[in-house]
């Protein structure tokens, strides 16, 4: 089994070594991302992956061969200045700056067997994570099968065992959230969130954190993602929502739906939760 | 948005610091991944966590507080011997061996604010990727919502939006794929898949690898993962259904079930898929 993990690399530099397909397939998962992206694309890269430099997408294209220098091309030597043992505060600035100029990850995506083993090894000398395209050996990291909608990302992985069944899942998930306004859902959520975070307040007696969290947990397992998607919480309609905590709106959908609109607020009755 | 990555850390050193419920967590998804563990677990660790080094799940325990030199723990100095630009063939070896003995991830799990960003900081100077649990700007990585069953892992993110909807998308995904023998399906389409790679010859003229790439792939769609998952295909029932390539067997579900018995296989006319 693979260890998932979701990377944070937004304004982090990226290296991608091949400038085809599968190159640019490696540069689509890193815009996604928000990555700074790096392409050596040799002397015949893909037109898409020229349009993307064209419209900044990219942060350096480079229209020539690897050469070694590559994996370092950003790298300052502010590190040499350091002894881990002696790091303190007053370091930690610089040395996050440093930081951000080894790449997050390399992906090699080129036909050249002996070069990319080269790379590979090169790569594992200097502590960079890997991916070496079509050599699961020399590859610290797959990129799985994605699903992306609105703000949620599904990776599917299948361990290598049935690449084809990866699509079959694929499409079974795709299924479920057919037609779910995913940010919509996250949006009302969100808003109940702030809103509870900001009317009520943390005392030490009454309300602790763990109080506001299982309120808004029991709050969402009221319905479900779709339902939660087709509402539309202002902030006025949050804070009626809200105005029941420690209780609880109705869990009936339609009464819900009706908080949507401040009117009849008043003629409904708290609901409190049985404590699990 | 994340970069969702797949890692492989089996056989490779993982540190977790922190001997607590979060440390035990990120052990969790470590075992799984069959990685080298060690934990750096202070002198209350999680009993967990000690029955789980009693076992020989996790490679070392350490019951005593974190120390700077932990992160270069099995690290040799070999790779000090080395210049980059000079490195060939006859290093790849040694650099692979060198390369194993750094951490592939550090997980930071402690309370102690002070030392858990000095912790990030050391891991950033010796480029180890690193996870500070509970302080989302000092994580190169996430651990997203996983949902494991047979050899499909899936992870789910949110990207921070909303960690409830998460559990209510994991109940979702879940459901989908209820009472379906995920493995039984990987390895009935594994076995047709073998079969074929034995005994459909890629020859220059008339069969590539895409040909028969395509053919499986094609085959796949057939039939849903709930249907693939209740088919029985040994090695006979798979020889007679790769009999049909280049054509198909039936696309009928039931009778394609009866290429699991040989009998009435002579009945059946091979079927073409149009080239899309």
């Amino acid at each position: 089994m693979s260890l998932l993990l979701a990377h944070q690399v937004q304004q982090k530099h990226c290296l991608v070594i091949g400038g085809g397909e599968v190159g640019l397939s490696r540069v689509h998962h890193l815009i996604r991302a928000h990555a700074h992206i790096t392409v050596v694309a040799g002397s015949n890269a893909h037109p898409e992956i020229i349009q993307l430099a064209d419209s900044g997408k990219i942060h350096k294209l480079l229209l020539r061969e690897y050469q070694t220098g590559d994996l370092q091309l950003y790298e300052t030597g502010v590190r040499a200045e350091f002894v881990l043992d002696d790091i303190g505060p007053e370091d930690y600035a610089r040395i996050a700056e440093d930081a951000k100029k080894r790449f997050a990850v390399v992906c090699c995506c080129i036909d050249d067997y002996e070069l990319s083993t080269k790379i590979y090894y090169q790569s594992k000398y200097l502590g960079l994570p890997v991916n070496i395209a079509d050599k699961p050996p020399m590859c610290d990291f797959y990129f799985g099968s994605m699903f992306n909608q609105d703000n949620l990302q599904i990776m599917i992985s299948t361990n290598g065992k049935s690449p084809r069944l990866l699509k079959l899942i694929k499409d079974n998930i795709a299924r479920t959230f057919k037609d779910v306004d995913l940010n919509k859902a996250i949006d009302n959520l969100g808003s109940i969130r702030a809103q509870l975070r900001s009317s009520v307040v943390i005392d030490d007696d009454l309300v602790s954190i763990d109080t506001r969290m299982n309120w808004i947990k029991d709050l969402t397992d009221f319905f479900s993602v779709k339902e939660w998607s087709l509402l539309h919480i202002d902030q006025p309609s949050a804070e009626r929502i809200v105005g029941f905590f420690p209780g609880f709106p109705p869990r009936e959908y339609e009464k819900f739906k009706e908080l949507q609109n401040g009117e009849i607020t008043h003629k409904m009755e708290k609901i409190s939760l049985d404590p699990k």
